[in-house]
């Protein structure tokens, strides 16, 4: 019988961890089968705080789930700093790699993460989750629509939370060593990517970071911003923050119509998502619509990720090129938003 | 008895004049006396079409509506370039000044007439609609409230709209020697207005102009955005353009709430409008409040300008310093963001 589950290995206990965790078990072509921590009690309680099927295997070593010949798939929550040294060794280990984003710490890094996911011909995905739910598409369908949208004039994103002290001081995104991006990496790299999709996917030729970034102590991003230009005179511009509430906007404005979303990244509601629009074609005024999603973005992505597994697993199917493309562009640009920074918010080109 | 209405002249007989008169008439403090154009008939059909009562003064020159010592205040829509020739005469013949934006074309003119304005007595207020709506006012009582709101940290304000080829070829707004600041003047002072309303009228440090503003072959502006800098890390931006769909978006961040409005300059709905927040105390996720108004904001406009009219008419009060002091700081912003332009998009300081 032909295989029809992708069994999925976990490194490590984030706490995003734990939303997948439910998600891979709310996706039908998935099943959790690992979970590895540096700690064997750490991974065990994980396991029995998320009440996991007492057959997930238990691991004190993300090694231990590479090794496991039954691990299809990884999925890879580890503080930024570590994606290389584990999505390569995962790759090698014919394990396909299902990133938390930022993918990387700069394209470099990707570039050899990508590389080996290529030669052992295993999937590659970043987990930048909204980018599969329906709402997306169909916003995508609207953008794409000459008559509804025109041309794209100028896009702005914005994300940001607040974040508290306690999060400020010991949270692994403000530590230079494990997340060193901070706030560019965590949620600029929504924000980038959301912009990158609305321009589907032609890169800007400039980035121009914003004055007076917010730095901690390290010397690691808590709020930045940055525009960017394409040739066309199309702009784009792009905030993030962890020092400021919650906002996780979305605005993308064209010669005949717009579109704006309050909570691009994370939906509002689990279940439904709203965007707005408004058309020069039969819409002149900004109206709400909705898309009902039967399960949540997280699970439409594992379910995505693991059916494109599955083609390559059962059909011999080559890995979707796709999505590697997608985080490589939207890293690409991130580097380029911290190179501006640093040479004292200059342009800084970007060669496609 | 008492004078209770401001008889309003009104020079020239621009589209925004109908909007103008309609407004005068739903303010009960004020009365629609005389209308002027250069031309005799122009004014008389201009007052046949939008059946004015038949005691409405028609004059076929400016300098009649001014010379008429029963007008108490002019409403001055006329192109920008005359602004200062025309408000200048109309403040030295004692009336007041309700003035179109954008108010000049710089500092220096909007200065000259602001000191004729004070030294003759008379309030001068330019003519920024959303200011005086219902809802301005509960926004503002929102951004004021720490606990709702925290501190302000960004703030972004996009209006936009889609001209057609007859407008970009014709429109006073896109000729050098009428509007010659293009959409800058007809729709970025909105958007600079907005920031400096949300920022409670504290002038940026810098402005720093985006790259490749579009401009017609006259060099006026089309389309153009502005990053805006206070010392403390708070930042603005702003898009304005001729050649974008409708979009009035204006967003407002704080370090514990958020608020958002798609409509800011002109309601989608005349009785009604909306804007969207959330805010860790209590509103955790956008949403939806209504404001009514009772009358459309152009009226309400009309209503304070001839209460602040009457209150130095009847009872010898000074003019309110406010409302000059807001426009004086709209077109110093103005002023700098077409200066980095001019400048190759360097900063540009503003001094206080």
């Amino acid at each position: 019988m032909a295989k029809t589950t992708v069994r999925f290995g976990i490194l490590g206990c984030a706490n995003i961890a734990r939303k997948m965790c439910r998600a891979i078990s709310l996706s039908p072509n998935s099943v959790l089968y690992a979970i590895g921590s540096r700690s064997f009690d750490k991974a065990s309680r994980f396991m029995l705080e998320n009440g996991f099927s007492p057959e997930t295997k238990v691991y004190g070593s993300y090694e231990e789930v590479l090794d496991d010949t039954n691990v299809d798939a990884v999925y890879v929550p580890l503080p930024t700093t570590l994606h290389v040294r584990w999505a390569v060794l995962a790759a090698g280990k014919r394990k396909h790699v299902l990133l938390e984003k930022p993918a990387a710490l700069n394209l470099l890094e990707l570039d050899t993460i990508l590389e080996v996911c290529e030669s052992n011909g295993v999937q590659f995905m970043d987990a930048t989750m909204w980018m599969h739910h329906p709402r997306t598409a169909e916003m995508r369908a609207l953008l794409s629509d000459g008559q509804r949208f025109g041309q794209l004039k100028t896009i702005h994103s914005c994300f940001t939370y607040k974040a508290d002290d306690d999060f400020l001081y010991n949270n692994i995104r403000v530590k230079p060593d494990l997340d060193g991006l901070g706030a560019l990496g965590d949620i600029g790299w929504y924000c980038i990517q959301a912009i990158l999709w609305a321009a589907d996917y032609d890169l800007p030729q400039t980035v121009t970071s914003w004055h007076e970034p917010e730095l901690n102590q390290a010397g690691v991003i808590l709020s930045c911003g940055s525009s960017l230009y394409w040739k066309d005179g199309r702009i784009a511009t792009f905030y993030c923050s962890f020092l400021t509430n919650l906002t996780m906007d979305l605005s993308v404005l064209g010669t005949k119509g717009n579109l704006h979303i309050h909570d691009f990244a994370v939906p509002f509601r689990e279940n439904v998502a709203s965007y707005y629009y408004a058309s020069q074609f039969r819409v002149p005024i900004m109206n709400e619509h909705n898309v009902v999603n039967d399960r949540p973005q997280e699970a439409l992505m594992v379910g995505e990720f693991a059916s494109l597994v599955l083609e390559i697993e059962v059909n011999g199917s080559k890995p979707e090129k796709k999505w590697p493309e997608i985080s490589r562009k939207t890293q690409k640009v991130l580097d380029a938003v911290r190179a501006s920074i640093e040479k004292g918010f200059q342009a800084v080109q970007i060669v496609s």
